[in-house]
């Protein structure tokens, strides 16, 4: 089983809050996986696929793009290993926190840590991804970071649901981790793998959840290679 | 069993959110009610409950307060009647569901309308909501009303999640309804009860979605009496 990942100018770092959803699935699953450094521009390592985007898994000839179609193949493939969505009612209810996910975390982190995510990049890496991020924000990554101290405040209170969910139980899945927890904590991986910025406070709850996340699975995610 | 549900002056107009989402659960577990019209500082009726507000239910001598507890008890309670979380991740992220709800859908709503609920009510309700809702939300109700049109484009972008979810599958648990659905549509069902504002644009998927769900047995929450 092979995963084709995103990484920067130095390979060893891998920041992608998509990679790292199916990292930790992967890893709930006990599954042993090689991991294959793809820079931004090289898509022929993962040509087969079809996607111009990882994450891409192949399992034993079997190509699959998308953190989300991962998940659910992985799920699939692999019944007896520990469920990522503990059946179809929490697999239709995990999708819903991952559009949270992808629509609130995601969306919210970005404008503050795009230009750190730059700064980690060499060329033609960082023009792409310049020139790409900057027409999809339409303002300058260097600009928007000179102004992320002031998103922090409407970043944090967009947290809201999963400082509820969070200070109620130990994992957005209730008792133990699962795919929802891995959905939310790939943003925060990211963050924590391109930039130097703190973006929560030490007594918020969801920063003891981040810290249980980077914990999970012998530190994986803890150990991980940062930019900073 | 007996709900004990809030009303407006007219005592036949029900538009708590909180309790809409548990009239939806007893009709998902097919459990005939009795409902009990309690105005906001009519309290006596539940107080065996020890709850200062509804929705309290009593069943056979038990009584339960709380949305939520409701709900969790009915799931335990009537283990042979339809799941409303299927199974225990599921009712983990269903309440990542609620949360959401709560913060975003009902705290959304909560100033375009206040002023509408308000004009449903009659002394003494009508000072006690006005004096607490005003010193809760800072503002003057009527004040807040005139200013909603403003608050209707960031209400719909922040129901991106929801928008995304029901793009993809007709109900927010999957291809059939169940509580996280009735946890967001108690709000939307409130606001079509208390107010003329027609919150959601015609052509979105989530308009398609609150039509399902006020179609839902037998057009339950359809036939609601409205105050407009």
């Amino acid at each position: 089983m092979r995963l084709f990942e995103l990484c920067a100018a130095d390979r060893d770092i891998r920041f992608s809050p998509f990679v790292w959803r199916v990292l930790l699935a992967l890893a709930h699953k006990g599954l042993a996986v090689e991991r294959v450094p793809c820079r931004f521009l090289e898509k022929e390592p993962f040509a087969p696929s079809g996607s111009k985007t990882v994450p891409v898994l192949e399992d034993d000839g079997t190509w699959v793009a998308d953190s989300w179609r991962i998940a659910c193949y992985l799920e699939d493939r692999y019944p007896e290993a520990p469920s990522l969505f503990g059946g179809d009612r929490g697999r239709a209810l995990c999708r819903f926190v991952t559009h949270w996910a992808d629509r609130v975390v995601l969306s919210g982190l970005f404008p503050m840590i795009a230009a750190d995510v730059c700064d980690c990049l060499e060329e033609p890496d960082r023009s792409y991804f310049r020139e790409s991020r900057e027409k999809r924000l339409g303002q300058d990554l260097y600009a928007l970071r000179e102004t992320r101290e002031e998103r922090l405040g409407p970043f944090r209170a967009a947290l809201a649901p999963l400082r509820a969910q969070v200070s109620e139980q130990p994992f957005v899945s209730g008792q133990d981790p699962a795919y929802a927890d891995y959905a939310i904590a790939g943003g925060f991986i990211w963050c924590r793998g391109a930039s130097a910025l703190e973006v929560l406070e030490p007594d918020d709850p969801v920063h003891a959840w981040r810290e249980r996340m980077l914990d999970l699975f012998d530190g994986l995610a803890r150990k991980a290679k940062r930019a900073h």
